[in-house]
């Protein structure tokens, strides 16, 4: 039996690492200004400590694009490498030196804020570069400066390069002629403003002009004077960063802004997440106006590690119904692959979703009891989000009875419980069962609101996409009620009470009258019942019957019932004629067969119209007779 | 100065190849039966040329799981692998056999559909398994079996081992106590339909149960028999890999369903793809039944890569407009990274891009030549997709003369050619513009398609969510047209002639009716205009001027004119008085104010209606009057 080591060869893993390992070319500046971040904060940290000994002095980190040269140079003042260090950093892919210094500093640098974790970054460099070049002089007293140069093939030369006085590492980047896009200035200050912007050591791009403010005194025909400064691209101390007792409302609104600068209108309100144990989490989002639109996807919720970005695609870490939120998750504990785009499937990740989902719930308690009215208020636009989360996570929505609003079309808010002690006396039929009546369109079905509402009822009015699964949800967590459309039936049918009717037809009558129309309305697919009615009621009803409608509604907005084919049903109503109304009796009793016609067809119009059904060329007979009335 | 090498530490990178490369853990099974397919496929192409002596033999890959002892065995009968080659192909990471065996027999083995590339793929199985074995023995006379074990850790045994007498490698993996669902054959069986439903050697899962067919002279009450048979998982063949000329419809149609099997509805035709220059690529491409619904998203094109399955990502590599199809592409040339889920950027991606579009454009051409007819019957079906083409490509657009057609509300069907030769006499105006008056919706507009139909005009149907964009494009590249919806105005003056108007009222009248109308309709926000109609026009007109509303439209459907906060602004619209009707007259004589003004309030709930802007309380209030005018 032989033993030995699997090998990888470098002449193999090389070529894959530099152009196969990041799906995304771009990266090399974000991995490099990484390198260089940590270099910097790596000094940082051993000053604090006393183990370096000189001044800090200016710790920015520039990049400079030289097109004419085809270079691009970035220059920080951090740590430095000593040869030694180089041979062992560098010439060694895969030995993370943010590794071993959080190894040998563990007891202390724990919150560096240090980046690196897999040592592959710096070869992202010849992704776009035929050449790299490091210049480097170490932080440690009496070090001599280095220079390492590598033109993408395994080989490297290293020598003293006492040229270099100064303390850091310089890295040159000689440009590839397929990666001349990054050459461009705007080019550059892009990446630097989508990966960049909230890292923890200032950045430096270039220099910018400012106005000087005029002094209290100056003349009135002063002219400002303008002066040249360093042109940073960063924020190193962003929102999510700081504690929220030191945070403003405004503050927050603030580093909105500062994050989707194309944003103008304010978000309506924030939560801080800050976690430490059993992950590391900070983060802030943001609840955008969002009406009913299910599909707003433009600025979406970034995810940084460190405060380094890496992507917006947050889908796994954030529960799906907080997708229409805005915000940064900032964690260096979310398992991202080498090349940090892609998310590790990882039992983790469901540990922070859910404390998201649990941080999210108790905001809306907190929000609502501290400012009902204005919670009230911003319902319109949060309840998408909200209703999504009661029929998506059932955590959430054990929690929804203390921040869930069901509002009425007259407008007003109720809670859960609330609204039951308020409607069950006069919403609840024979067999005992509180049934809640609802409208999806306050404009569209408004005759059947004002007839609910004349006889007492409140009317709901749940209209965002997902109402008929928020009810479902409902009818099977609650006890004893029932949610009915206030057009699914006539009222009297929907909440049945102990009540005689009175009929002013015999049955014979009504048999007859239910014959007439139906004569008179050949090729129609409505079903015609003639029911006992109020006589100030309408004299014909067009009603849809809740269990099919809501079926249809739930297949528009995806899934639900899953009853196959059921997209592709016709529409069914029925046509109800109120027996007590005097146009019941009109049809009964005229004797001339076309003017009983034309009676019974204007009628059926008129119901159509309370539900929108008259249409095109019915609806343009309809106008076309109806003008030549008014003219006449 | 020193030269050296740079180094890539086994110890460091190995742990990043099992837990990092691949960001999903279910892949190893799909890279381990490439690995088999391949080890199958060189020695057929051995045998072809008459390298191999032995009998080929049975060649099917096997996958057997073994929950009791938390084993997964794949085994194949391909070339095997000397102790040398473990040594070689195993022992180092990333040096990739497919790629040597392609090198050595490039004159014949360009066909022969080997996948490995990166020779990374073996190392997967770490990703699931603690520990994996490897028996193996080649296909060359008198060779050895060796049996190769390694942990995980960088250290690994090799020995002979002959017990295994037949030709191949089996592959054993002890899976990991956190990979314990890849025991469950439902969940082995779910991995192999989605990755290797297509590969090129068959791979048999278990067992299934047939039922034999009875002969012919049966007794009626004969049994039928079952057997036994092995459950093979894959479609080696599949329709793309198959020359067009072999293939029915009938085929294509199979090929669909087999494709996506919860897919009852047929395509409605397909576009097969097949290109060797400057690039590999063959599929099927399918049309789907999508009339208006641009948010189709369940059964997405496949991506291919030599009949295995990478994704169902295709973004970047299919135009946007074609993403809307099903079906797959299979290209060994689309450069993906490593883990093979995610696309390079890349130029011949760009390539194969226009190929697509192209290909797609020469098939709607012959479609519309070879059957008119049949292709107009599909073009509601086709038309968001082609219309989508038209304002994204312009290469498609250029064509699109050839194969875009232009439906009226009548139902037959133009080319633009046709369509201009047909109206430019009776559409164009006084100044020579040739005005193409549009619906976008029948049934709600219907009253106006009347109204220009009357008039002899022809009316596009242009219903697709994307007909503003469509309409902006024509404008802006075809001469001396314009488009206007039906309502946008009176047609006297959506299609200005050189005729004179004559008017029944003088113009003091007119003003007088114009401030009649405006006093009787307090704070409503139309624009009142007063205009010599047809006395046979209707009375009142309600319009919406074509800018403002198709501004708005486009941004409904995002982008566009792009016109910064234009989404808030509120609908407008015009109330067009027709002079010469008989109720302008009436308005204008009538005495009893209270009669004058529901005169007019009556009159504009109808203009209303017809643009279905009366809605809500005013709509009820309307249907109640109209009722008790019947009832009386």
């Amino acid at each position: 039996m032989t033993k030995g080591n699997i090998n990888v060869s470098v002449e193999n893993i090389f070529p894959l690492i530099k152009k196969f390992l990041y799906s995304d070319h771009e990266i090399f500046l974000r991995e490099l200004i990484s390198n260089a971040t940590d270099a910097t904060l790596k000094l940082k940290h051993l000053s604090n400590i006393g183990e370096a000994k000189s001044e800090l002095g200016n710790i920015e980190i520039e990049v400079k694009v030289d097109k004419e040269n085809k270079k691009i140079h970035l220059i920080d003042h951090g740590v430095g490498m000593t040869s030694e260090e180089v041979e062992k950093y560098i010439n060694q892919v895969a030995f993370s030196g943010a590794e071993e210094f959080l190894e040998i500093y563990k007891d202390t640098a724990k919150d560096s804020g240090i980046i690196g974790h897999f040592g592959l970054g710096f070869y992202s460099a010849f992704m776009v570069a035929k050449e790299v070049e490091i210049l480097t002089k170490s932080f440690k007293e009496d070090s001599t400066a280095v220079r390492w140069v590598c033109d993408g093939s395994p080989e490297f030369t290293l020598e003293d390069y006492p040229e270099k006085t100064t303390r850091g590492t310089e890295i040159i980047l000689h440009i590839a002629d397929d990666s001349t896009e990054f050459l461009e200035d705007y080019r550059i200050e892009e990446l630097l403003t989508k990966y960049n912007k909230f890292m923890p050591v200032p950045i430096k791009f270039g220099t910018k002009t400012e106005t000087l403010p005029l002094p209290e005194d100056a003349a009135d025909d002063a002219k400002a004077e303008t002066v040249e400064v360093d042109n940073i691209i960063n924020n190193p101390n962003p929102a999510w960063t700081k504690n929220p007792s030191e945070l403003s409302d405004e503050d927050y609104k603030n580093f909105y802004h500062e994050l989707y600068p194309t944003q103008f209108e304010e978000p309506l309100f924030n939560i801080h997440l800050n976690v430490d144990y059993p992950f590391n989490l900070t983060g802030i989002l943001f609840f955008p106006k969002l009406a009913n639109n299910l599909n707003i996807e433009k600025d979406k919720i970034q995810l940084y590690q460190n405060q380094v970005y890496v992507t917006d695609e947050v889908k796994g870490i954030v529960p799906d119904f907080l997708m229409l939120l805005r915000g940064v998750i900032d964690s260096p504990d979310i398992p991202l692959n080498v090349s940090r785009s892609y998310l590790q499937a990882d039992g983790a990740v469901k540990k922070i979703s859910s404390y998201i989902t649990k941080k999210v719930g108790d905001k809306m308690v907190s929000l609502f009891n501290e400012d009902r009215a204005g919670y009230e208020k911003k319902w319109n636009d949060i309840k998408i989000v909200i209703e999504y989360g009661m029929i998506s996570e059932d955590k959430f929505y054990e929690k929804s009875d203390k921040f869930a609003l069901y509002p009425t079309t007259d407008g007003k808010y109720f809670l859960w419980d609330e609204l039951i002690e308020k409607i069950k006396d006069s919403h609840t039929d024979k067999n005992g069962r509180t049934v809640l009546l609802y409208a999806t369109d306050a404009d569209a079905q408004d005759s059947y609101i004002q007839k609910a509402k004349e006889k007492g009822y409140e009317v709901l009015l749940l209209d965002s996409p997902i109402t008929p699964h928020l009810i479902q949800k409902l009818e099977t967590s609650k006890d004893n009620i029932s949610f009915a459309r206030v057009d699914a039936d006539h009222l009297n049918k929907l909440i049945e009470k102990d009540e005689p009717t009175i009929s002013k037809l015999n049955d014979e009558d009504k048999e007859r009258l239910k014959i007439e129309v139906e004569k008179n309305l050949e090729n129609n697919t409505y079903v015609v019942q003639v029911e006992d009615l109020d006589s100030s009621d309408a004299p014909f009803l067009i009603t849809q019957p809740e269990f099919m409608r809501r079926m249809k509604d739930m297949q528009a907005t995806g899934g639900g019932g899953g009853m196959f084919g059921m997209g592709n049903m016709p529409e069914m109503y029925n046509l109800v004629i109120n027996s007590n109304s005097s146009l019941a009796d009109k049809i009964l009793h005229l004797e001339d067969a076309d003017k009983q016609k034309t009676l019974v067809q204007q009628a059926f119009n008129l119901a159509k119209l309370s539900q929108n059904l008259l249409k095109g060329k019915d609806l343009t007979a309809f106008i076309e007779s109806s003008y030549s009335n008014l003219s006449s």
